[in-house]
């Protein structure tokens, strides 16, 4: 018979990334962009990619005994369904049980944040920790927990919910409507908004045009900080000291062995870092602190498909 | 032989309370004023209460079998030191070895919100929940994290300092230097910090004389509250908003199935915990907060010592 083989698939309001893994090793993969025009679209998406990857894993030998699927949402991990999610159609959708009869296979859905945590605790970032907190930073920011090893879901699965941390009581608004948390001030859209607030002040970055429609891409605001404009070199040094204070936070409560990051904002980590431990060296308590390495992705753009495959291959042992 | 009884004692800076735990019974307790003029006499002081317990157990007829404590202060867990403390005069204190000399027992040494939170999870207002987080709410704040039914100490021993997590960047500052930080802004000195500013803008608390001496203690502002002052209740709302706030993040981070609190301010309870609830609402994940019960404790003042003598059953179990 040939070897067990589990496929990952990562669906974020941007792209979906999937991948087959098979002992250990990625023996296919590929990215799509997401269609977010409606939830069946999303469905459809990841079941397009899904039979691709079963496909792929034929030619590659393997075989496929489950699928694990991560999503940008909150997520019922014990019933399977996504309650609702900032950047996907999906709400209160049964997405684990539709899968499950479409793939014939086992299928487990979580939090692409968890996903993502789960894979550097196992080949990446984290690896070899016992304890770890790990934050996705992108459009928003997500969370995941090891705790001896293994995610931490709490009472009902809503566990790690690290974005939404407050750090500046009465601070500025999320999408979502909260006031004042992480992912209010130091995620992709802060930036934006930062920079928003900057052009309407009369800033003209370095090297761009940006300014002409009045918006500029936490990406944009990168560049011409590596141009050396000096405004956007604050604007992600800001972000950066904001998320050093969140992450003390989690240093003091948690005091984990590791604080890893993942997401398009660790792109532009040489632009955030510095400030951002000096946040935390300057509010996490020293003993705890000192425990904690804190480090970016190891894994790349894959650490959500990677921990998705990761989750199948738990589940799969569990049937 | 006689049945097992395990003592407990919790030094913090205004008192040392101790008991003797047999079969889940309290079969004598004590309590006397710390003595804080040095190391070598907040030693003495534990030991005396520990003599004094054990004779005690003798006449009840049962035989201590081992001895817990807690302590205000930043504890390395494995090593049984304590680090530090805020309101104690020690520092790389070998407490665990110093103690387990004189005894001649099983010692086991640990923070007195650790020891409280597990207390409160096995016998009080926690009882019956795998995830809990609970608060200590005194001169300053304490945390401890139950996780799967265990103290969850993390790395090196320094989790649930829920005292340093910042809930307002740049706020007022704690005795220790952090900035806004849960302590820094809802406990028992935040609250004396916000009396002394109010009454230097000219506030006269009903019917009380505290402002003599330019200073106000939150019992005294607790008691101006009930008698209806409303800069007093004012004071405990405030402190309820921001303590809310951080509930709000630790039901975010853990969803826990209980948020517990014990400490002296539990006493005004009914000043500040409707404040509290909103902050609460307003900040938690809902599919967290629905999941999380919102209580005092339900063992009054002596929950720390209990939760001492709990640690030291589980000691004892271990040799």
């Amino acid at each position: 018979m040939s070897e067990a083989a589990f496929v990952g698939i990562d669906t974020g309001g941007n792209n979906t990334r999937g991948l087959v893994l098979a002992k250990g090793r990625v023996v296919a993969a590929r990215e799509t962009p997401t269609d977010t025009s409606g939830g069946e679209a999303v469905l459809r998406g990841m079941l397009r990619c899904f039979r691709e990857l079963e496909d792929a894993a034929v030619r590659a030998g393997v075989r496929v005994a489950a699928l694990g699927v991560g999503i940008a949402g909150y997520i019922d991990f014990d019933a399977g369904t996504v309650t609702e999610s900032p950047n996907l159609p999906l709400r209160d959708l049964p997405l684990r049980d539709l899968l499950r009869e479409e793939a014939g296979l086992p299928v487990v859905v979580d939090n692409d944040a968890n996903a993502a945590a789960l894979a550097e605790n196992r080949l990446g970032a984290g690896r070899g920790c016992r304890h770890q907190v790990h934050l996705t930073l992108g459009t928003g920011i997500g969370g995941g927990i090891i705790i001896d090893g293994r995610l931490y879901r709490g009472a009902s699965g809503a566990a790690a919910e690290l974005g939404h941390l407050v750090i500046l009581e009465e601070g500025p608004q999320t999408a979502c409507g909260h006031r004042g948390c992480l992912e209010a001030l130091a995620s992709g859209l802060a930036i934006e908004r930062e920079a928003r607030l900057r052009l309407e002040g009369g800033w003209r970055p370095v090297g761009g045009t940006p300014g002409a429609s009045g918006r500029v891409s936490a990406r944009e605001v990168a560049e011409a900080a590596r141009r050396g404009d000096r405004t956007a070199r604050e604007i992600w040094r800001e972000a950066g000291h904001h998320l050093g204070v969140g992450v003390a936070c989690l240093v003091n409560a948690f005091n984990p062995q590791a604080v890893t990051f993942s997401g398009g904002m660790t792109g532009a980590w040489e632009l955030f870092s510095e400030a951002l431990l000096e946040s935390v060296e300057c509010y996490a308590v020293p003993l705890a602190r000192r425990a904690a390495r804190i480090e970016p992705t190891a894994l790349g753009g894959r650490g959500g498909a990677l921990g998705a495959a990761l989750l199948a291959e738990e589940e799969a042992r569990r049937h």
